[in-house]
């Protein structure tokens, strides 16, 4: 079977892949409006031109702490989720077991949405956890996709 | 027809895709320079060992409002054009009308382009009608693939 | 021949690109760790409930110099690892002359390992050059896709 075969609808491991990679990014996606929504009720801004939407005299704010905490989450997110979404691709040619390789999606999609919840609720060490969760399935399927392609 | 007839050069949807992230790469690579110009411009850098480009007693600074303002376009085009350029992989793949699947990647790149224009130049309501109408594009993408490969 | 045949272990490039793509993700997944490490040695939390793990008293901190750097390291991986990531799929669906496509793939690769080691160790111009070196392959690349699917 060539590494093509893999990307099939035919094969669950590349459904769970692209389904699990769409609710990231729709994951993902949440978190812009979360933050814009906060900067209206806590009329905290970047740029000057923003402020006058709430008061126009304000100026622009950089340390709300509800704002900058969502936007921690959402820059953890760039730095986990899309390399988590792009070794996957590869990872899925490999010619994984499914059984494995549909749970490391699952596994790794799910737990950023438990990081974003307990990140957004200061809740440790629950955060950390699922951190590690997506890293470790990060760091398995690129080790695999390594030594596959090598 | 297989889904992976889908990636084709006679596909014109999968063409229209792949032109249309590469353009948007290339907008995304603007950034890095454009933040270095005015980085040597403004005499504001990051870390010690730039300071002495300009001059040998600087110290960093994090707070130039150009750079800044570039550097949050920069950011945004992270949390925004990189969940665009994935998805739209898997939106391909779902077979989607060609018309519509042209347009929605010819928007969302074109909205990113004139979302970096508008945020340089401070131009609201624009840079926010930009931001929605790619966020808009990538979330009915993601919905469609979720979909399709459940 | 058509594009997708590139996709295939029989195709050096693509196996070049799998594997360094495995390689770059890897580099990007350490920053995390790293940045953890210096948060606990140098007690500096973003976050008021992680603050708890060295000092029962302690407040949020963002201006250790060592953990920001780096940050600034990562984001700088996040803006230029990730579009190289991204567009090579497509150069290799290019069918570029193999030889030029592998050695952009090393290059691009490596010049990020060596921008990272060079950005923690305050090396100009070294880090510089890295960072241009991995800008003018992902230019390229995004260029000739551009061209080839117009």
């Amino acid at each position: 079977m060539g590494i093509l075969d893999a990307i099939s609808l035919e094969n669950e491991v590349f459904r769970a892949y692209a389904f699990w990679t769409a609710i990231t990014v729709l994951k993902m996606l949440i978190m812009s409006p979360l933050t814009g929504r906060l900067r209206f009720k806590n009329k905290t801004f970047a740029n000057a031109e923003d402020v006058k939407f709430t008061s126009p005299k304000g100026k622009a704010k950089f340390d709300d702490e509800e704002v900058e905490r969502v936007r921690r989450a959402h820059r953890n997110d760039l730095e986990n989720c899309i390399p988590f979404m792009i070794i996957g691709l590869f990872y899925v040619l490999t010619n994984p077991v499914a059984s494995i390789a549909i749970n490391i999606f699952r596994a790794g999609a799910i737990s950023r949405i438990l990081h974003t919840i307990s990140y957004l609720n200061s809740l440790q060490p629950w955060r950390a956890l699922s951190f590690f969760v997506c890293l470790g399935c990060t760091i398995y399927m690129s080790i695999q996709v390594a030594m596959f392609f090598y």
